[in-house]
């Protein structure tokens, strides 16, 4: 890999089986754009169904549209088209309200399925909004207890687990690292010890092929505006097994959760199947662009999607280890625990950030000193992992990210 | 009023100050459409306004946007709008998630903060999503209990309250009949039985001048798509009493209402004041016609839409009474108790309705026997009225509502 050049990987871009997907979707040409792990980009198609949707079927259509537009299937509707990215069954997964809010159906109706147990586990390296929301529901219902794996201070899930565990909530790949957890050998030893798994799938679906029911999932959450491209704050969702949709029962019960939401009764029925996951009514407009968005994932496979994340990673790695040697590589070199990031270890990795950003290579920065680089395979090629890798060795070389513009921290996601 | 014709109609047209803003909605001219208190009328503005946010913000910006366009702040900027409109200060009012997530956060903040007391009173009629929502946290905390004011059973506010109750949760406009509850009473009624009062302002914002806190609400949520015009599943908001904003904690703790988000630590310390009531990334392509609205409300005075709405409504049953005597006007006649909607019954509203909406005017109906038209001021007009009113004559008289195809139930909203 270290004679790699440029050329050769304009040669891997002209082989690329996905190339041709990134002409659907809109990317700057002055950027080299990896940070779809935490925004993807633009579905070209997007703006044009978000006109449609807002000038004919709410525009025109108005509340007929709630048939005549399908409005009132929505969450049912795409969530059967989010379904085989993530190894579902039609009828197990709704869209609809954000992450944290599934997390807290999941994570309720997980626990009253375990009656005897109160312990509800995650990974101290969680998305701390998964934490948060466990932190929450503890305090909420006072006698459940959170109880983190920590790597750092050599806690593992194993050394958790015992018979008061209910519930356990990871995600699949690590958000900092890119690390990815064996989903069937973690839900195999949750399941082992009598306790349900939640997996959040917000860095992994899209990103590579999700086994939720092959690998015995009980329950999954995830965004749309990472690696699904749905736009910022679309809609996210949750799966439950089959095998738990007759009793499975979640906390907050809106109205179109109902069995028959349109008989207004006053008490609550909860209506059969995943649709007594959808609490009220759905967010259409920002339904739109993840609609054109699935119209995409639908043309590729989510082999050919693994086989070049792996790819673009290695290239990626292997590049910084020979010219940026000063970085340390925090992503695991081994694929099959590999997500479809990477993150470079620098003590002054935001300001670095900054300088890269201000030349054109955007990625992100997570405290306290990690770079983060989403190689999203629709629309992310060899070539631009090489320009990456060219930029960060030139900034690092010049050291520009010393200039006090680059030091001065805003808000960041 | 009886001897009014269309004539008439048409000159309070010209004379209505209001009448200059229907330009800046775009209104189906082979419409009358009076179900705003279900969807409100897509801004003229909007479409742009999206398709700005869309292609500049998300697809030129990206991640950028989070602080170039102002992304992070959304849901506070947008509260701080809808503030005004409901009585509220800077700093009260958040935007984001659905009215039942919202009310879910009040009525847990509400109940912590009456830690001796555990009954959650509410009204048999008020809209279902309150009811189930309040039952959902019944079920989740074990303790409390919902206890309900009945009208048909004669059971009043008065009858219920005791030191018992917590939290009182009402809407200020009831969605069936529009009769509109006295805030600043209730709310007195409501604290002198040591209770914390919850409004919910979906039939009201928009619909009339609300006065939060001059009358002392304790916390209130609402939608923006009906009188706010804010588009399909537009995000709700939620307010909390300045007087509560140190002490109210609510339970979906997601990292953005966390006091320093971007450290992502593991453990969840709520920020200051109303943004602890932000759970996670707001769906900000929602948020764009919502905005394009709020420019609009920015031009209008809200006393200036109270009397048209009343003007409005008093005349629809006006007539109604003089021109279709076979149907029963249940609106209230008296103005202080009357929000901005009219509902009849008529044995057979459904058919009814449906041959209405096959004659281009649009309401709609509840269960069991309820038409209900909205009157907003600012895009329905006196001519509009007569026009609807002369429809409804139109259609009893011919009984073309007795059509098969009119009898077929179909989802409605």
């Amino acid at each position: 890999m270290t004679e790699l050049d440029r050329d050769a990987c304009e040669e891997l871009d002209a082989e690329d089986p996905l190339a041709p997907i990134r002409s659907q979707f809109v990317v700057p040409e002055d950027l080299i754009y990896l940070d779809g792990n935490s925004l993807g980009v633009l579905p070209r198609a997007a703006p044009e169904r978000v006109h449609e949707m807002v000038t004919t079927e709410w525009g025109e259509g108005l509340v007929r549209s709630w048939n005549d537009a399908g409005w009132f299937d929505k969450p049912l509707t795409v969530g059967d088209r989010i379904a085989p990215l993530i190894g579902a069954s039609p009828g197990t997964v709704v869209v609809g309200d954000s992450t944290s809010v599934n997390l807290f159906k999941a994570l309720i109706a997980a626990l009253r399925l375990r009656p005897g147990r109160n312990v509800i586990v995650s990974d101290a390296d969680n998305f701390p909004t998964d934490l948060y929301m466990i932190q929450g529901a503890v305090e909420l219902l006072g006698g459940p207890e959170r109880r983190l794996v920590d790597a750092t201070a050599g806690v593992a899930l194993g050394d958790v687990l015992d018979e008061r565990v209910a519930v356990v909530v990871l995600s699949q790949v690590d958000y900092r690292t890119g690390a990815l957890y064996d989903m069937e050998a973690v839900t195999r030893q949750v399941h082992d010890a009598g306790a349900l798994m939640v997996w959040d799938l917000c860095h992994s679906a899209g990103a590579l092929p999700v086994a939720l029911e092959e690998c015995g999932a009980d329950f999954a959450i995830g965004c749309t505006y990472k690696y699904l491209n749905g736009g910022p704050g679309s809609p996210a969702y949750v799966f439950v097994s089959p095998g738990l949709l007759g009793s499975a029962r979640q906390p907050l019960t809106g109205w179109m959760g109902h069995a028959r939401p349109f008989e207004f009764t006053s008490d609550y029925e909860p209506a059969e199947g995943i649709t007594q996951f959808v609490i009220s009514t759905p967010p259409l407009v920002a339904f739109a662009p993840l609609e054109a968005s699935l119209d995409v994932w639908e043309q590729v496979s989510l082999d050919d999607v693994r086989r070049k994340s792996l790819a673009l990673t290695g290239l990626f790695m292997d590049l910084v280890d020979t010219r940026c040697p000063e970085v340390e590589v925090v992503t695991p070199r081994a694929e099959p625990i590999r997500g479809s990031q990477v993150s470079l270890r620098h003590p002054e990795g935001y300001a670095v950030m900054q300088a890269l950003i201000d030349r054109g290579l955007v990625g992100d920065f997570r405290a306290p000193d990690l770079m983060r680089f989403g190689l999203t395979p629709l629309y992310v090629g060899y070539a631009d992992v090489w320009d990456a890798v060219d930029t960060l060795r030139m900034v690092l070389e010049s050291k520009t990210w010393r200039e006090p513009r680059f030091q001065q921290r805003s808000q960041v996601t």
